[in-house]
């Protein structure tokens, strides 16, 4: 890429990025009503534009074929009237939440009478750098509307012409309530330059949120200047203590692992209490086995069945995303504490017992977005939280931790109200 | 640098990076018990080993004057035996406060049964770079421990002697009651290196708070791949609206300015409205003068006296932190807010108004930490906001905005019982 391109494209993102930061400003402001209108109309788009959004995905699902994508990759790029439909009832759903802007979070009056409230306010501008799945423009599109920020979109390249033919109708929808155009943008320029800038446009934008995997996430964190909330890697465990109820825990093991495994609150590694070793893990990996898991044991997992596979060091850190799990027996509650310690993302950790203590240590030692006694690691999502919806989970301990709804993506302002008050 | 050192001073930040990580795991579970009689510990030490401490802190005065700092520079540098007093006190009175760990943020019972609840938890490691004054080392440290924080100090290579003294006495007072030493450490090396290598602690550290000048501060958000919180560059505008009363707009602004202009909710410019420049001009003038204060005002301001200099474009973005203040007419209230969001630093905003609606316009348009009304910007701190100490004013949207106090150095967790709840 010769410097001039490469100028050419620093300069259409951030003439990108001020086209939003102004669009940011009549938004923030923008009432529940219009912003509800805005998701009523992107939805009602939707379903009318349905064949434009269709005839341009194809465009995407074919030459990804040709390129030879795998048919997991392919169904996850691939768009049906079903999905868009599914995607515009979710636009529906969110304009039905309640708006986070203006909540007072905390409040009241000081001694000397001043009158203090923290109030949420939209971010700004969110950037949002994504893989895969095309329903993740409208998604995040919707849900940055909503919280009154503005949000740049840079989706993967496989998936352009789909983005394009969303982000068209999402912004005309945006238009005819009177709202700007510019609220929703696809971040201009191909490849990895373009991303760059963005990751650049501190002062322009107020927070990068990458979804996909890891390595994404690694390179936006580590070229970002612009805030960044990471999401998503998820080891989780679940520890089966000395006394846990048998069958609570062969339940939640087996719903943990095989429910959706591809997502990041899934189960990867199982940790079995010795003393209960040998009246579980018969059950367990005949359960797994009949659900199709893969069962990577140690040396005390696999003596147990022929068809469990040696773990290897590496697999007490992969995040399989498939229907494998890693399994270990260990001696003690500490000791499965120091196992997640050592290999655990602090995503969502669990532990299955009848133990008082022992579920008091656990929750007080374990360091993770989400703890759990007795309950699959897969209720860690937003919906399931009860936040209506959910722009990621976040891993970080910064801003937000666990799943993102939508008074994660604002911020506060303090408003003090004085009757001539100085100091 | 030979590449020898440059891999020694990042081996020995590591390392002491990795001893706060172990010693954090213990804090984290510290009762509010020991986290205070650990804080009462630093307090009486103190007041033991104050000679230490002024001893230490002579050589770094020495030296700086030596090689021809200001009076100024020395007087943040320099340490009484009031000044450790205060240091001691103020500690006596973080260990005073609530603490903010264990804090049940919300929580209920969701449709399925399934208990949850967002509990304040530590962030884990936090690292304060930081400049000049020494009191900074004690109070970030304390405030830190209270908040079952491990902490890496980075002061100025100025206060180095200083620093080493009142850290020691610090871990030997933790020690004291049991915890770890580690929980308080000074980042060794010297210059930019050690700091770079801070800065790139990214697992190890999970939050940079850089404390000082802008170019400190930028220097920190470009190079840091660990999570910062931005903190403090205030160019703070007072707008006097046309209905303001005029006393109290006279009040407000010689407060605002003259109060203590070194802080960074000094306020910089006071944009007065056409309607009432004639007014309030003659009386604001006299006023600030008689303060001490140099007026910086467009053509309109200048015409009313001739001792008021002619603003340079410069001024409008100038935090003087100095008996300076720039001043310039605007037409309306828009014009204000435009000047504003031109100008400003998103740190705090005031309008004086008897009006309703222009109260209400100025509070939604002003994007800032805070925005006052008919009050002075000198309020917007930790101890007048009543939050009982303060790390920092921060002036970014993400995780903190505002004065953070102990609860914005925690993160969340989320607690999740069951009773075997699958999904």
């Amino acid at each position: 890429m010769t410097d001039t391109s490469s100028g050419d494209v620093a300069a259409d993102v951030l003439a990108t990025a001020r086209r939003a930061r102004v669009a940011s400003t009549f938004l923030a402001t923008a009432s529940r009503a219009t912003k509800d209108a805005a998701l009523q109309a992107i939805a009602a788009a939707l379903a009318d534009r349905c064949d434009d959004v269709l005839i341009a995905n194809k465009l995407d699902v074919d030459a990804a074929a040709t390129s030879g994508a795998t048919e997991s990759y392919l169904d996850r790029l691939r768009l049906t009237a079903a999905r868009v439909e599914a995607i515009a009832a979710d636009v529906v759903k969110t304009a039905g939440l309640a708006d986070p802007v203006g909540e007072i979070v905390r409040g009241g009056v000081l001694a000397n009478g001043l009158e203090l409230r923290q109030v949420r306010v939209p971010l700004g501008v969110v950037g949002i750098i994504y893989e895969g799945r095309p329903n993740v423009t409208v998604d995040a599109a919707a849900l940055c509307l909503k919280s009154g920020n503005a949000v740049l979109l840079r989706g993967s390249s496989s998936a352009l012409s789909s983005n394009e033919a969303l982000v068209a109708i999402v912004r005309d929808a945006v238009a005819s309530v009177g709202l700007p155009a510019d609220v929703v943008q696809l971040v201009p320029g191909a490849g990895h330059e373009a991303a760059k800038h963005l990751m650049r446009a501190r002062g322009l934008v107020d927070v990068l949120i990458p979804r996909g995997g890891a390595n994404l996430i690694r390179s936006v964190v580590e070229e970002s200047t612009v805030p960044v909330i990471e999401t998503g890697v998820g080891n989780c465990h679940i520890y089966v203590d000395a006394d846990a109820d048998l069958a609570m825990a062969l339940a939640i093991v087996v719903n943990a692992k095989t429910s959706r495994p591809s997502t990041c609150n899934t189960a990867e590694t199982m940790l079995v209490h010795a003393d209960i070793a040998d009246a579980f893990l018969p059950l367990a990996i005949s359960a797994l086995q009949q659900a199709g898991v893969t069962i990577h044991g140690d040396a005390r997992v696999a003596a147990v069945d022929p068809s469990v596979v040696a773990a290897t060091d590496a697999d007490w850190d992969t995040e399989y995303l498939s229907l494998d799990i890693a399994a270990a027996v260990v001696p003690s509650l500490d000791a499965a504490i120091a196992h997640i310690r050592a290999h655990g993302t602090a995503h969502s950790e669990a532990i299955v017992t009848r133990s008082h203590d022992s579920a008091r240590t656990f929750i007080a030692q374990i360091d993770a977005a989400a703890v759990l006694v007795n309950a699959s690691t897969r209720f860690v999502d937003g919906g399931e939280f009860g936040f209506g919806a959910e722009i990621g989970i976040s891993t970080q301990k910064l801003h937000a931790r666990g799943p993102m709804g939508l008074a994660e993506l604002t911020s506060t302002k303090y408003v003090v109200v004085g009757d001539g008050h100085v100091r």
